[in-house]
């Protein structure tokens, strides 16, 4: 017997099922905004994530040398792929460009909850439009894609930031601007909830802050006081923060303001982030990491040796989108349906494997016997799968032009004529012939 | 600019698209047969294929050691995987077992004609019948998965064959039983039309036959009479004639009788296949390989540890299939489809918003502008993506309390009151309002 490895799933069927309800209703709402599926694959040049990364990013990767001698890796994540295929066709594109796609990526890291070595993300992403509507549209994406799951601006919110709000900040504050490392101070502000406030100073300190001008520049951000900050800043944080307005403007003529809130200690972990960025938050607390985040990376395409391309995006995984959906109840129901089961009895494979066929044909998930099993394990099966309605086809039945249809639910029966069943069209049950 | 890897591809939207369609058609064919979905992992360990193939078929995988010094491969194909996960649950799945998956596979082999380094397939089995009406059940679904994609009689043959007889005949032809390697023996009738005479019959001297008794052999399945076979073969052999002819009468049954034809020429090259054994060829030869192929191998999940257990099945390749499409003119158009274009120009940020919010409602494919582009720009733009209607949502517009409601195909346009539009349910056109 072999074993799977360690932060690796198997899904069966009911699971996998709940998950797939799930996957199509992340891409069908996307679809409806315009987003365009793409297909990428699962191996990449090592280097691609050295160079935007640095090397220490390869003691996370699954990283190998290929039969032809390539350093190539399993994609840790989408973004870096996307920009590839953007700046592989240049100008062929007409943008804005909005694709998305469902898989899997691998990091090799410690299992926990909710977080697996393989893991499965929806990526929805806008190439092409630095307009305050593109991120608008992908945090109206993520709100319609979860109130699509059945969940409600009582079970989740986005925390909405601007990196360009906090780097400005940080950079006004400080005595010497040229001494502050702005992205270590962003890691800073990310790490904020996640580790004592003491610590959290220290690695500002770390970034070139002085103590006193990382708690003052802890209290503008904690507070959010976005006129305040805008009075505090030079120019860049004063557009920074008109950016941000504009974008919760076009939320709210998207419909989606209601579920996103102004939180400038949120700032995303991953340095290509370059604009707005927010988190998605379970509202009680419960799950207590962030579900899945978004946001801005102007410059990711220009650094692949692309033109210019401003581009903004989302990403649920769906391991903590699971978590999400269970502590609000409305994780899919994990048990599988069948609409038919044709229970053949006696010497009638023939009959029974026809009427199969035309229900079957009529659309409808139909199961029949292929193992050759008694009247009793033939049920017991049927009901196993849910099925709802038991066709039997006997041979007494077949004398009768017959066959007997059973509510599986109720255990009830009744003998119909061939001649109505299997009918033209639609699914007639058992309450259709009582 | 990096480059993709060799034999890995990017899928554009519109390539994608078509592919997607394709995918959903083989999903949606086996869910209607009671097919279950399972999920499984990229990565498993290596011993597990070297046990199944040997030692020698680690030079054509994706094999690496892991961070934590495990042997593993990408998956090469679905079955070793779904046969660990059977011997798993071991009596817990009540039987018979139907599972389907659509997901990609690696080989490290040389790129070809519809052969890449990353592969996609759909995977279609039946664990836990050695019923003929199991293997039926495979070729049924298989037909119907491609008329479903427009396929006709006249596109494809399913050539089936019997693993039993073959390797039944080789056992009573051959001189001295003992000295015959039945399988290499078999794997000689898959290389039958693949290679020259003279190799093939040497083949089947190397596997133990006498050139006389192999060319006896060669007649014999050329031939395929199967009363012929059985009067020569011994009672293995007669029941393997009457389990092929069992199943091409189930096959009648479930109505896909005309699809398959008697083939003993057909033998598959993977080892593990047990009974009957199936490929799909192209009708007018132009595709000369298999499109893919498929059938039973009832002794895999014992040989991994488990009870025995028979199973069947098939998996077709996705870009084979493709070339076969393509073929027959049956591959879906690769073009997007767009409902509505939302326009916006002047000052009408929110009321476009709204109006495309209230599209999506309805559950229509709707972009809007995310760019801050000119008229001429939007109208381009919604081209490129093949909206049928555009609603343009200009200031004179709104002072009219209304939309203008442009026709892409002719050009047409009228203005529409915001009574009528948008509707309260349906998807209106021009020529709604015209």
């Amino acid at each position: 017997m072999y074993d799977r490895l360690k932060g690796f799933r198997d899904f069966y069927p009911d699971e996998m099922g709940a998950r797939r309800e799930v996957f199509d209703t992340l891409e069908a709402v996307a679809r409806q905004y315009g987003f365009r599926e793409v297909g990428t694959p699962a191996l990449e040049r090592t280097q691609m994530y050295v160079d935007k990364s640095g090397e220490e990013i390869v003691d996370e990767l699954y990283a190998f040398e290929d039969k032809g001698g390539r350093a190539v890796s399993l994609t840790p994540e989408l973004t870096p792929t996307v920009a590839r295929m953007v700046v592989a066709k240049g100008q062929e594109l007409s943008k804005p460009i909005k694709w998305f796609s469902t898989r899997p990526f691998w990091r090799y890291e410690q299992v926990q909850q909710g977080r697996f070595r393989e893991f499965y993300q929806t990526n929805v992403d806008i190439f092409g439009s630095s307009d305050p509507r593109a991120d608008a549209e992908i945090l109206a994406y993520a709100a319609d894609a979860l109130t699509a799951l059945g969940l409600t601006g009582d079970d989740f919110e986005f925390r909405v930031s601007h990196r360009d709000i906090l780097g400005g900040l940080v950079r006004e504050l400080a005595d010497d601007p040229a001494a502050v490392d702005t992205r270590a101070a962003i890691r800073a502000v990310d790490k904020r909830a996640k580790v004592e406030r003491a610590e959290y100073l220290g690695l500002l300190v770390d970034a070139g802050l002085d103590e006193s001008i990382a708690r003052e520049f802890d209290d503008l951000i904690a507070d959010g006081n976005l006129d305040a900050i805008a009075a505090v800043g030079d120019e860049e944080v004063a557009a920074a923060v008109e950016n941000l307005q504009d974008v919760l403007a076009a939320v709210e003529d998207f419909g989606a303001r209601e579920y996103c809130e102004l939180s400038l200690t949120t700032a995303r972990g991953l340095d290509y982030y370059t604009g707005v960025v927010f988190e998605c938050f379970d509202s009680t607390g419960d799950v207590s990491r962030a579900v899945f985040g978004g946001g801005r990376y102007d410059d990711l395409i220009e650094s692949f040796g692309g033109q210019p391309t401003p581009a903004v995006g989302v990403a649920p995984g769906h391991a903590p989108l699971q978590l999400l959906c269970e502590r609000a109840g409305v994780w899919p129901e994990e048990a599988p349906s069948t609409d038919y089961y044709v229970l053949q009895v006696g010497d009638t494979e023939t009959e029974a494997a026809q009427i199969t066929r035309e229900l079957r044909v009529l659309g409808h998930v139909v199961e029949t016997d292929v193992a050759g099993r008694s009247f009793g394990a033939q049920l017991e099966y049927a009901d196993g799968i849910n099925a709802e309605t038991v066709v039997i086809v006997g041979e007494q039945d077949l004398a009768d032009d017959a066959v007997t249809i059973k509510d599986m639910k109720s255990g009830d029966q009744t003998q119909v004529s061939l001649d109505d069943f299997p009918p033209e069209s639609g699914r007639p049950t058992y309450e259709d012939y009582e």
